[in-house]
This record gives structure tokens, sequence and C-alpha cells, in this order.
């Protein structure tokens, strides 16, 4: 963590937009370089709300957040008085079989399962241990001008408008964010938003009777079923969230419960008793899926005034549990850069711009990918081979070969490099499989010849 | 042309927003069909102000566009009085030596320089003589609610405010569409906006002072310079659109009228005379260079009352000089499906919206792509040694063997097709070097144990 401001330097006014995870992290890193935040969201405190169905309840906490909550001094708190490690994916074979799969055999590094309420509510708290921090919840940003900062907030409850002026606005509001959607009327903004045809439903697994857990904690469960695939994750009071990622016209042909029970019997048999008949039957057919969308923006940016972090900035599916981790990050690069750039916020701006959207897309196509991983060729015999190669030359020469999943979860390796990484390491592979074919033809070419 | 409805099918009321080229070639169709159409445009009539800066001027018709303006009986209008044909390109050497490159040397097909004011108000004239059309300039749609079909217009010129209702809205309002970005809030809405690093900026080559041509007008002129060129497309006055597309940051560093004659005296050579210094000095700092934007989305429609076609659905790079093509093509694959399905707006909206994104994507590309072959890859040996073994073997084979610019231009083969054509015959290609290399190596190796 850079050093706090001296008082002949400058403190900028900053204004964040949106309170969740980002925003609020945000808030801290900027508050303890000695600006004044105002952070600002839409909806109330999460600490006095219930969470909304439809957004994830836990999440998976990796490296790079990690470091960003030490930078805030609150990783401790975070992993451990609250995180559940998962140190291995816990593979559910149709008959209800289970196998694991390390995802660190070699230093038994793990990924935390860590809610998402709890989290958003230790960073709000904290924020309020600083004197430059002001919160304004049920804040909902209406209009906004990059030109001069200023910014227009309709308060929800009592409809009135409140306009303030910042020399730095973050927008920091989301996949669907109301700060982007204003920088889309700026000339040369690119933008993609892509929905993947699979949605989403939670489910639950809740404690057994004596109030522990119904399944070994200390794993992601995973049911991959090629097309779609079930996933759970541990919560602090003993239950589990369990997700099924599914196309939208799968989820519509299940449309009673003979054939809810029907599929699960076939596809999720071992599931059935851990949720319950009555209860799985409850929650399906009490919510609707919810759609999945990555979005790409470049740039992050407008003038000196105005940038984008988060998911606002580069939403992306959640297959790699890499959405939260890589918005964190953007926290952890901005705070270098504002100590790179001794807090002058145009060259801060403009190198994050030109430098993170290489990372941003990278993980966004690595989280597209890990879907088909995941579901589908975490179950081929090739890819546990890849696997197994992978490991064992990790082992082998931990400083040079390290295998994907590790470098994007277990280092803070930019995730643009990880994905460089690999295709080196694709074609070191190709090329070794080549010269051992090879070596094997003219061992066996000379071996025949001998014997002619 | 498909018949006219009798009088017993329902009529639809239609609302086009958008009243260019495929918005008013649109209201045609729409029109003979039997219904009624309001074509809502927000500039003023364009047969009453000159053209908009910043807008190209003239545009290649080939045989997509022809053919929707066969089906409402304006090709040879078109065609015959007004349009330039370009045989072939024109390649002007840094030195000023030219040499033609002919798009069809088989059958001489071409492709037509016309006017884009000239097009536009042919096509409005032509709405005049129905009198199921009518027109409304001068209004800007300001709210647009898809379920019940209703647009709110502002008047320009009294700012009063219409309200409309319509069986079917279609937006035909370009790259920017308002439409687009009411229909960008519904769900599952897959969009992305891509500006290229190049911008464009137009130049004009007067009629020489009998009223001539300055330069040979049979072709479409370009100045390949590798990472940038220039481009020159004949008008009826027989003066020449010039355009120069540029990265936008070269744009920048010629910032002096010293910079700029170095700048075309180094590339451009032979177009100082025919531009004249004067003019060139006072065009190029005149205005600012233009931005260019591929658009692609998915689907294109919402519930079964709003549909977007052309631009507004899929922007592209006007490289393949298929922007015009592929949005009146819209209309003609449109005009099939009323005619298929009987004039039943859901089953066509479904039937476009699933079909024609693949043909939308695919000539996206292919004008991305087609960038790099004019500025730069249509200098090199082995891009006319393939256009050679090309133009061989469609000559040989005119059925089978169709060359991928042939197809696009002169074939009205689906996009998708084109390119996946253009796949096989490289595979086919790749095929034929491998065997004649391991049939000459054979020989070779006969040959030389004969002799030894």
């Amino acid at each position: 963590m850079s050093n706090q401001l001296g008082d002949a330097k400058k403190k900028l006014n900053v204004a964040i937009v949106g309170g969740g995870l980002v925003g609020s992290l945000e808030a801290l890193y900027l508050a303890k370089r000695g600006h004044r935040v105002s952070l600002y969201e839409y909806r109330d405190d999460i600490r006095n709300t219930p969470l909304a169905r439809g957004r994830s309840i836990n999440l998976a906490l990796s490296i790079r957040g990690r470091r960003a909550l030490k930078d805030v001094g609150l990783e401790d708190l975070m992993i451990n008085q609250h995180g559940i490690p998962m140190r291995a994916r816990m593979i559910h074979r149709p008959d209800g079989t289970t196998y694991a799969m390390p995802y660190d055999p070699r230093t038994n590094q793990c990924i935390y399962s860590v809610g998402r309420n709890y989290l958003n509510s230790i960073l709000l708290k904290e924020s309020e241990n600083l004197d430059n921090v002001e919160r304004y919840f049920n804040h909902k940003l209406v209009k906004s001008n990059f030109k001069d900062g200023s910014l227009t907030f309709m308060k929800m409850d009592t409809k009135e408008s409140l306009q303030v002026n910042a020399d730095l606005i973050i927008g920091a509001d989301g996949a669907f964010s109301t700060v982007r959607k204003e920088m889309m009327k700026q000339p040369l903004f690119n933008f993609s938003q892509q929905y993947i045809e699979h949605g989403y439903l939670e489910l639950c697994i809740p404690a057994d009777k004596d109030g522990g857990f119904q399944m070994p904690p200390n794993y992601l469960h995973i049911w991959p079923r090629g097309n779609f695939m079930m996933i759970a994750l541990p919560n602090q009071d003993c239950s589990w969230t369990v997700t099924l990622f599914m196309p939208f016209k799968n989820f519509k042909e299940i449309n009673s419960e003979g054939k809810l029970l029907d599929f699960f019997k076939k596809y999720f048999q071992d599931s059935i008793p851990l949720i319950g008949e009555k209860k799985l039957i409850e929650d399906f057919f009490g919510g609707s899926p919810s759609a999945l969308v990555a979005v790409k923006c470049r740039p992050y940016h407008v003038c000196d005034k105005a940038l984008l972090i988060g998911d606002a900035a580069h939403a992306v599916v959640p297959f790699y549990g890499q959405g939260m981790n890589a918005g964190f990050e953007d926290c952890t690069v901005l705070d270098n850069l504002f100590q790179k750039y001794d807090d002058d916020v145009a060259s801060v701006l403009e190198e994050f711009s030109n430098a993170r959207w290489r990372d941003a897309f990278a993980v966004s196509d690595l989280a597209m990918y890990n879907y088909i991983e995941m579901r589908d060729l975490v179950n081929r015999p090739s890819y546990r081979l890849r696997k197994s190669v992978d490991d064992f030359l990790y082992w082998l020469l931990p400083d040079i070969w390290v295998p994907l999943y590790n470098s994007v979860t277990f280092s803070t390796m930019p995730y643009d490099q990880c994905v460089r990484n690999r295709q080196w390491q694709n074609k070191v592979l190709a090329i070794s499989i080549l010269c051992l074919g090879m070596f094997l033809f003219i061992i066996l070419f000379y071996y025949r010849r001998s014997y002619a």
C-alpha cells in the first residue's frame, strides 16, 4: 500500500458510482492515499438488506483479490475468519461416485469461498473508520457530464435531486453500468456485450440436522454433464450454494415437477437427497434463470475525469471465478499508477486505459473457455492427461512451467501473459511430441535394419 | 418482386424510422406488397439539402443492390442513366505509374459508381408515385415502445410532439440507430461497436477545363501504401471523390501545409496536379477525419413489432463496397420472407433474425479484411499470383471455382457461403501444392535412381 499524501499535495474529490465490492474497495484505496471519496450506491446499504435473488451469494477469492484486501488491511479478516478454503474440484459422476482433482498438488494452494454480502459489509464498515469517505445509499445516477465532472443523483426515497462535482468520477456500477452508457456517447468508444446461450439458477443444499456440512467442505463440487453443469460452493453456515448452468431452452423444457425430478434423477441423482425434493421443486420453480453477459469496452476513461473499473469495464462470465478478483486487481493496478504518477489523474487514467484492456479481454476469453472445461473437458481422458503432464512439469520446473489455471488463480501474472504462457507451453508440448515420435521412428528403423 | 396483397389480406401499418437509402427502398418494397408505410426521417428531405460533410458522396453499386433496385423497377434508371461502370482497380504506384487489375476478366462484369444523393432522391421520388407511402421529414424519434408499437417523434422545426402507432416498426436509421438503442434495453441483446484506428477524409479531383475526366473513368483508382491508402470514384459531373484512409495519429501529424505537401509528394505525387495544391490544402484542413465503425448485433427483432435493417443492424467498414448492397439485400431477403410467410410478421421477423446475422457478420469480417487487401496485399506478388490462379480456375471451371471477390460482388451467394467457399478453395489449393510437391519429389527421386 502506498503512502498517504502529504498536506502539500492536491487532495482529489473523487465520486465513486457503485458501492458494490469493487466500488467500496476502491474507496478504501483512494481514501488511504489521502483523497476525499464520496461513494454513491443505487441500492440501500447492503448491511440492512437481504441479498437480491439472481446475484451470486458466494464467490471464489483467489490471489489477486487477496492481494488487494491485504493492501487495505482486510485479508486476514476475510481469509482466516470467514473464507472456506477449497483445495480441489470434487467431480460428481452421474452414478453419484466422486473423485477429487487438486488445484495445486505441488504447494497445496487453495481458493476461498466467501460470502458476497459479508465481504461487501466488511469493506463498507472499514470505510466508516476513515474520515475522508462519505457513503450515500439509495442514490441513483440520472445524469452525468464528464467535461465538468458533474453528476446528478436522484434520492430514491424522497425523489429529491442532488448535484455534485468531482475531480474524478469512477464508474464501478457493474455490468449494466450507467456511467458506461454515458461514455458510449463519446466518439471512438469500442463496446461489446455478449450474452451466452446459457442461464443459471441458484439452489441450496442446507446444513445437516446437526448443523454440519452435508458434503466434504474443502472442495468446489462440480457435476459436469457436457452441455450443462451444476456446481456447489460452501457457505459459513454449512449450507451450500448450488448453481445450475444450462441453455435457456433446456430450462424451458423442464416445465413440470415430474420433468424436474426425472431430470435430476438422470443427471444429478446424488444431489436430490442433499437439496431435498420439496426444496428443489420450490427453488427451481420459484425463480427464473438469470442471464450471463460478457462486456468488453475500450477505452476505460474519458478526458481526465471519468474511469470505469470492475464489471462496468469488463464483466466476465463466472466460470474462472475471476470476476471479482479481476475487479479487485483493477484497484491494485490503479493504486500502483497513482503512486507511479504521483496522483496525476490524466496520466493514471491514460495508462490504465492503454494497458488494462489486454488483461481484461484475456480474462474474459479465459472465462468463456473455462465453461467448456468445467462442464465437458474435465470429463475427458485427454484433459486429465494434459493436467497430469502440466502438474508434473510444474513440480519439476516450478519457475518455468506454471500451468494456466495456476498462473491465473495462484499468481499475479498479468492475465494476458497467462494466456501467452499457455500458448508457448502448447507449442513446446507439440514440438516435444513430434521429436519423441521421430526419435522412436528412428530407433525402430535402425533396430529393424540391424536385424534385417 | 412479389405480388400485391389481395384486399382480403390484412394491410399492415408500417413505420420506417430513417429515410436514407435502405429505409426508402424498404418503403417501396412494403408499399408494393400493399402495406401502408410511413417513412420518418430525422433530417430534411435530401432533395432540398446539400450533402452533409462526412458522409460518403458516391458508392459502389454491385449485384445485390442492383437486384433490389430491379425488384422495385429502378435498376435501369440507376445503371443506364446514372451509374458509371468501374471494370477494374487502377493501382497507382508511388512513382505515378499505374496498372489495371480487372475485377472479372472472364465476363467483364463491373461495379457502378453512383451518387448517394441521386439514388436516395430516386427512391423517395418513386415512393411519391405510390398512394400508400407517407413521408415525414424533420421528424426525430424521441421515444419508442415496442410492446404496443408506439413511437413518439419531435418535429424539428416546430418542436411539436407526434405520437404514432404501428403494426411493425422498422429501424433503418443507420449506424447510430435510435431504434437499436431502445432494443439494447431488452434482455439477451448481443451488441458490439468497433471503431478502427483509421479515419477517412474526402478530397476532390475536379473535372478538367473541358468538363471531362482527368483520369480514365471506368476504374476504381487506388493508391495502396501499406498502412494507409487513397481511393477515387468517378462522379457524373466528371469530378472524382477522393478518400484518404489513414490512422488518426498520422492525420494528426500532418499539421502544417508544408507537411501536407511533403506527404502528398512522397506518397501521392501524381494526384497533386489533379486535385490542385490550393484545393488540397483547403479540403484537407477544412474538415477533420471521420471515424469508421463496425456494428454487429443480434437478434434484429423484438417481439413481432420491431426490426432493424441496414446499417442499424450491421454497419460495416466501407472497404468491400458492400454496406449499401448488404442493406438493400436485407430488403430483398425480407420481401422473400413476407412472400414465404404470407405477410405473417412474427414468422418473418423471427426467420430474418435467425438467418440474416450469419451473412451480416460475414460481410463485416470481409470488409475488415479487404482494407488490408486494398491498402497492402494488392501490392504483393503473392496476392497477384493467387489472383491469377483464381482467375484461371474461374475461367476453366466457372460454375465450381468462383473467386471470393466475384462471389461477393457479382453473385447473390449468401455472404456467409462466400466465406466458406473461400475456405474450401484455400484447402484445395494447399492440398494441390502439397501433392504437386510430392509428385515432383518422386519424379526427381526415380529420375536420379535410373541414372545412378
